[in-house]
């Protein structure tokens, strides 16, 4: 997606080898024109898969993956990190190690929101090692639900997340793929 | 908000004496359409603001602020609640108690993102004691904008954090608020 390829040259910062900050637009300040932009894309790729269902995780995908919502008219579902009070018990759960944070996460959504059959789609932010991904399918799988495929915005393609999955079977699309990045060169995409 | 009153009393669930459980369309699964709506309210309610920019916390503020910045047309920047490793050193931070996860958080909103001057619309999706709300106003503060008004999804008026802020003088408009609510009869507006 050229549009946003140009932003992630243009305000996009490379730290050291595997660290891009996209807060300017994405992950901390959201640019909600964009965003928009990138949720009709998802469902141009996706709209023949006949998606009952847009599953995020909290808390950088849920813009994405709400303007995705929109356009499919389904009900976006965000799994949760960490036990709160107001979860109910019946929960699925995945872990998830972070290696932006250095922890594993507790991946968790209501047995109440995925339903036997559904068809899920599945947004996320980045894709790099493909721990948040593979949490979701699975949490998917354990409801008995199909996840049609995942919709990604950055894909850090030279870390094996993206590839794995497809080789496990996922459709994977992704707005814009990096295949190399440094300091000193900036961005290369795929 | 008529159409939001209407899911509350239809979708939400009253537990103990202030808990009200909106996790079907609001807080874990999000209606898309409705949470478009909502954003286009605010819109409606503050269009006259002269709004810069749109302020909110995660996580499930971020749906229905995107939407809000989507109709203004303006950026909308996440605060966030712990440090993480992505976030630049230079922030704005103030603390917040959670009464739901019975936890001080400190929120954190990076410098780059907030300006002097800039006229800041707030956006959450519940208020009740009204921590969240003051601590996203303290941050505005420091960074010299100016709070031009808080917009919030569901007030709970029985409990003093939304009369509280508009008698220091903030602007809040509510889409639905609560007077009282129980197990037995559900929930009254006001």
């Amino acid at each position: 997606m050229r549009l946003l390829e140009e932003r992630i040259k243009k305000d996009g910062v490379v730290k050291g080898k595997d660290v891009l900050k996209v807060d300017s637009f994405l992950n901390h300040q959201i640019d909600p024109m964009l965003t928009d932009a990138m949720g009709r894309e998802f469902y141009r790729l996706f709209r023949d898969e006949k998606v009952d269902k847009i599953l995020t995780i909290e808390a950088s995908g849920i813009a994405v993956a709400v303007m995705t919502a929109r356009y499919f008219g389904k009900p976006l579902v965000f799994a949760k990190k960490s036990r709160t009070s107001n979860l109910s018990d019946g929960v699925w759960t995945a872990k998830a190690f972070s290696f932006t944070h250095g922890v594993e996460n507790t991946v968790m959504v209501s047995k109440q929101y995925l339903s036997e059959g559904e068809r899920v789609l599945l947004i996320d932010d980045f894709l790099a090692n493909g721990c948040a991904l593979r949490a979701l399918r699975d949490i998917v799988l354990q409801a008995g639900g199909i996840p049609v495929g995942a919709g990604v915005v950055i894909e850090k393609a030279f870390q094996p997340g993206g590839d794995g999955l497809r080789k496990e079977g996922l459709r994977v699309e992704s707005l814009a793929r990096i295949s190399s990045m440094s300091e000193e060169n900036g961005v290369e995409f795929c």
